[in-house]
């Protein structure tokens, strides 16, 4: 394979360096950006007279709205967790610290306890009393999250998966995992590639994100081109309500058209309708033979034919399309070190193949190679088979997001549209900001047709904030787009979900929530907009 | 490819014979069985004495309750009817009659007026005056359904979406199909394969059923092996609420996190939560290679096993793995003169394999028969390539339904189960019935653990079913199953839910049914228990 690439792309010996500097994103805590976060709540704290009307000052639609009515937990509380979880009730404002604030360092909560239960019965326990004594409850995972929906927002009991981690079953004949929602994705990926299978979606954070996060969040990640989106390899889920009754869908089954698929509801409401405690999923079989290519385009439409180009002639081994431009390589060659594999170009396409012959795939992907050379859709490029030159061209896309926190203060929109539209709301926010922002780089999943758009500042920049939103959503809801394709709403997006749907949905959202969660106290302030009556 | 299997398989020459007898299903309305229909409806009128306690005679779960006290038409609402529709208001009862008995023939309502409209404002209009006068409607695709889902239990108004049949766009870059609910399957498909798409679905009904009902009921099918379920591939619907409020997810978008995925409420609600009036899907590209094996194994075992080899070797490139046993054979030779494509054997595979690379494909086929034929999991078998030898194989495993037709009055089972567990069902249930039955059969996609049970006998037998049942349902809630994957449950399972399905969560069901349609007007008596409070 090597062999037949030599021939029509330059194989640089980068690789060899690029690998040895290419590591797993590290842990949260350890991800320190520079971000300074103000006092108590970043956005609810200061008042910015963006927006301000003839009724004076207005907060803009991100910040957190006031503090809802929940009870303040009280010893009398913490004697009731201590007596279900014994250790597992946590106060030390130290070991709180890193629960408060999410992984971007952009928003804080002043949760005072943290639980950490092991069984879904704990879970139940917890939930019931919650909801009689009115107490707000924010479900955290791995704490990853880029919407402000991990965290709490004020004084939320912080209730945390990461004990609730075990494999409860593997089959290995058709390939069902079930398990707690704690279980991290990496850990969860490992044990099944020992299985000869893999987790149907990988991502960035993977080394920390919870798969009940994950299902909570409906998680998109880099394998969603091949395997479909959770709703489809989710098969099942334990939910304990809000008032604490559970709900057992933790169906093993592939089909099972008996009554209405309630499942459906939890995957991707953020926490805000019950709290996932299992999970099973269908896994597919793991790929015999795995390629990387690390391509170089002149245009981004010459990017989007070299997409149409190997749907057609990779066809059912593809299963990963990725991009990032000029801006994000600047970044990562200059905050993180990580040097570039190919020659300078204006767009880089990072594609994956996984099939089941590696002579197979190896002639399939020569014979897009040579057609992309050939017809000059692109300029430059390398490939990788082995695993450590895989992981290092994979890092190139992977570790933007890491890049960007070294940058400054980074602004983030997830935005979904025709896959045509992509890259012009990058080229038209570069125009319509001049020279206000520090850096305006745009990435992500081509294939699934979502862009991160990624705007950065030496700090944060109320001016440029003003000038960026409402600007991109907009621009956003005049292509019929997603303004988040799948970061979710979180905090931080709730008040912008009229972009991307009607008004008649969002009062339906509201009428569920209302049935599952009738005090509001699921991961309150977040997912649905301050409005909602 | 034919001679690399030449010199593996004994190639029939039966298979020219039986594409000249293969043809699709013809629409519900030529296919008539033997059955007889008792007078208005035939579950209900007769009160069986099976079941019969202390308090007397009781009605079979799968009889219809009570009619529920909804107004009745008057000729006031015909009038308002004809005023929106004019002559697409139909009270012929001639024209009626094939709206009111479902395809089996098994079930009659006595609806006195259909109507068929072209728009969702003539759905909303209709659905806005029928809330407000309390007449209940049964949302009508192509009427194929299994369970008695699909056409009125009384005399509720049937609302056809026939004429709702435009394709509304379709993007070739994205591979998204946007069209109104009344689509023909079948259509659908051929508009796509001239743009070198298919649709992820295919059914054996996909002459006759719409894309709206395939949505509403979750259809599962032949594809699903490959492409995953519709909650996966369906990306919007817009639906029409009970009160006559038009509900836009018609997102074109292949990710979005907006809040609730609240289309996937109505993807397998089967009518009962809103009426789908127009969806959208991604459509994966058409392959350019498409290959049919018919094999014959000597036990289920073998038949597993093969599953597991050709998982393994032909990887991505599967796209189903069907099987039918000895006795659907019987039946497909007896009723519909089909000859048997290969020697004698007790079960039969149909596989297909669909891929990119016509070489590639024939070679990862080749491997796998000379791997099957060596270790004797495989006992006989034919392959095609041609497009009419591939229809004429798949006739072989699309048309037993219609052969049952032929055999008698048939109880029909739709069954999800652990792979390893489908075919002893069978076995169990034949040993259970002894000579009670005229034939036990058991067919059904092997890939996705669904099992097809269906018995037959001479006339309706009570005593009959009163052996099946709950016995098969008894067997199936032992193994954790479905007590139905795909045909849902319509009338007939209704009752039966409480057997795949706890309690809390047929609760939550009735929650749900309540906030979107508190009258309970749409499609009444199906898919939620009686006892529902």
């Amino acid at each position: 394979m090597a062999g037949i690439l030599h021939r029509t792309l330059r194989l640089r010996t980068a690789l060899s360096a690029l690998s040895s500097t290419a590591t797993a994103r590290p842990s949260h805590v350890d991800l320190c950006s520079p971000v300074l976060l103000t006092s108590s709540w970043q956005f609810g704290a200061c008042c910015r007279k963006l927006h301000a009307g003839a009724d004076g000052p207005k907060q803009s639609p991100a910040a957190a709205p006031e503090r809802l009515p929940f009870s303040r937990v009280t010893e009398e509380d913490l004697n009731f967790f201590r007596k279900i979880l014994q250790a597992r009730t946590i106060t030390d404002p130290d070991l709180l610290e890193s629960s408060n604030v999410d992984w971007l360092k952009s928003v804080r909560g002043s949760s005072e306890v943290l639980l950490r239960p092991q069984t879904t019965e704990e879970v139940s326990q917890i939930l019931s009393y919650c909801n009689n004594r009115n107490l707000a409850v924010n479900t955290q995972g791995g704490n990853t999250g880029l919407v402000g929906g991990s965290v709490p927002v004020y004084d939320e009991i912080i209730l945390s998966t990461a004990l609730m981690n075990n494999i409860l079953s593997f089959d290995s004949i058709s390939g069902i995992l079930t398990c707690q929602a704690g279980c991290v994705l990496e850990n969860l990926s490992l044990y099944l590639e020992e299985r000869d299978y893999i987790m149907p979606l990988d991502l960035g954070a993977k080394g920390s994100c919870h798969i009940g996060g994950n299902v909570a969040t409906n998680a998109g990640g880099l394998r969603l081109l091949r395997y479909g989106s959770l709703h489809g390899t989710v098969l099942g889920v334990e939910v304990v309500l809000a008032d604490g009754r559970v709900l057992d869908c933790l169906a093993t089954l592939r089909k099972d058209n008996t009554g209405y698929d309630l499942k459906q509801l939890f995957i991707g409401s953020e926490g805000t309708l019950g709290v996932i405690t299992a999970v099973s999923v269908l896994c597919p079989r793991k790929p015999k033979s795995v390629n990387v290519v690390f391509l170089g385009c002149e245009t981004f439409e010459q990017l989007l034919k070299t997409f149409q180009l190997c749907r057609g002639m990779l066809g059912e081994i593809l299963s990963a399309y990725e991009f990032l431009d000029s801006e994000c390589m600047r970044l990562l060659n200059t905050h993180l070190k990580l040097p570039n594999p190919i020659s300078d170009c204006p767009f880089y396409v990072v594609i994956e193949t996984s099939g089941s012959d590696p002579t197979h795939d190896g002639e399939k992907l020569h014979n897009f190679l040579e057609e992309a050379m050939t017809s000059s859709l692109v300029t430059d490029g390398t490939v990788a088979t082995e695993d450590s030159k895989i992981k290092a061209l994979w890092s190139m896309r992977e570790r933007v997001t890491e890049a960007l926190t070294h940058d400054g203060f980074t602004y983030k929109y997830d935005i979904s549209l025709p896959v045509e539209r992509i890259y012009q709301l990058v080229t038209d926010m570069r125009e319509h900001l001049g020279d206000r922002a520090k850096s305006v780089v745009g990435y992500g999943h081509v294939g699934d047709g979502n862009l991160h758009l990624n705007i950065t500042s030496p700090a944060k920049d109320p001016a440029l904030l003003a000038a960026i939103e409402p600007f991109v959503y907009e621009w956003t809801a005049g292509c019929q787009g997603s303004i988040s394709a799948e970061h979710g709403l979180g905090l931080k997006k709730r008040n912008y979900i009229y972009y991307s749907k009607p008004s008649q949905a969002v009062t339906l959202m509201g009428n569920i929530k209302a049935m599952l969660d009738p005090k509001g106290i699921l991961n309150p302030y977040k997912t649905l907009p301050d409005n909602l009556k």
